[in-house]
């Protein structure tokens, strides 16, 4: 019993130190949307319209890597079927890149992220026509908006995706608790 | 010695408190292969085959940034030697991807890094023909189908890599202790 | 007070382990350009010219997540407009790399990042003619060299950027404290 007592008093202490450092490292338990800081130069122009942020800090979180999505379900047979493709990678490049986005809303949710935790969104594009990006562009934000959050982005046209009716393939990284 | 007891026996104390914490806090120190929470949709569909997981969270560990590799040596020089062009760039996607992989698994290793410490991966392929993204993927595969991990990927073609010969370029992103 | 003594020593007990900790966990505030470690291979040919590094460990700070840079001033409007394209997307990569990077070393400065804390580069170019990965390469590095850093780099050529006389995107991924 002697043995015992100078146990339980030091298991107390220690767990007073754990809770100064929880106190000490609090950020790192912020709430969703309280991980990122924008990163905007000195004296920049606000008058610009940016789609887009220059930078993003982590500040606090856990890294969250996204698989590149398409505008097939998140969930689909490999190699991908015939019938899917037709069903989903219509010739509609906002169309694709609006079920492309749903995906990612959808994963994001079962990770317990939000649209306002998203760091990087590269948007790579095939088959494209002059206005593509900013047709992309707009419907991708369209999904930020609400939370009143510009990722950082990078929106480019590459050969070929993973299909030839593929028009968009995206692939975020976020931050969640 | 008054003055030197107080300080021992704070001293473990200390040293206790510091155990509790490590204990609490034991994710960051874990060993190889579990710093990472493969995410998954509430009720998905275990059926689809899947060969890529549609998130992965970063629950503990440093990142790891590899540069992108190609079937070169991953120490080769600059500008690219003719002769190591064509030895090692042959027109066979499986065999470069294989031995760009092999270049990766050998800086992983010189990091301390496992195959299932791969959060993502970027698979960026050259001229490119019908089932190509198949047969990258199922090389990659290989990799980390040991480890029963199934990291993040974007697979797709671009229209040139470093050299006309070389038609894959793999970019990773690890994370180690 | 015969409560309060044990509550005022566990106190400093807990600040004696909080500081043992702090200690341990040291590098995490480490100024800038002590964040990354340069993995190599053991026993690496060191007479190879290497101008990248095969991969880096972040080993602390935060990370920082840039924005794909091109040679349009940081701050642009949107959709662009025909004389900024004019004006600055001239038909010369060098230059372009170099206005890109001069916006890319602005947005590091604005977050408190130096050259020095680069984990990875993408560079996006376009239009590829023979010669063009070396040419975009040297200039991206010239940034480095004054800081004796190499950061990890993945350089390649896409079928499309923003605009049609847009040759390259550089996309920077970084760590600040």
């Amino acid at each position: 019993m002697n043995e015992e007592k100078p146990a339980r008093s030091s298991a107390a202490l220690a767990a007073l130190a754990f809770g100064a450092l929880a106190l000490a490292a609090a950020p790192a338990w912020a709430q969703s949307g309280n991980h990122l800081e924008i990163i905007h130069h000195p004296n920049y122009d606000k008058s610009v319209f940016m789609p887009f942020s220059p930078a993003i800090k982590v500040k606090s979180g856990k890294i969250l890597w996204l698989a590149g999505g398409t505008a097939l379900p998140v969930y689909h047979d490999h190699p991908h079927k015939r019938e899917q493709i037709l069903k989903y990678l219509t010739n509609d490049l906002e169309g694709q890149v609006r079920q492309t986005m749903d995906g990612i809303m959808e994963t994001l949710k079962a990770a317990g992220a939000s649209p306002k935790d998203v760091v990087h969104v590269f948007i790579f594009r095939a088959r494209p026509r002059m206005g593509d990006i900013g047709k992309a562009s707009a419907v991708v934000n369209s999904y930020f908006a609400p939370h009143n959050h510009k990722p950082t982005t990078t929106n480019l046209a590459v050969l070929e995706l993973g299909e030839p009716e593929q028009l968009v393939e995206i692939q975020v990284v976020a931050v969640v608790d």
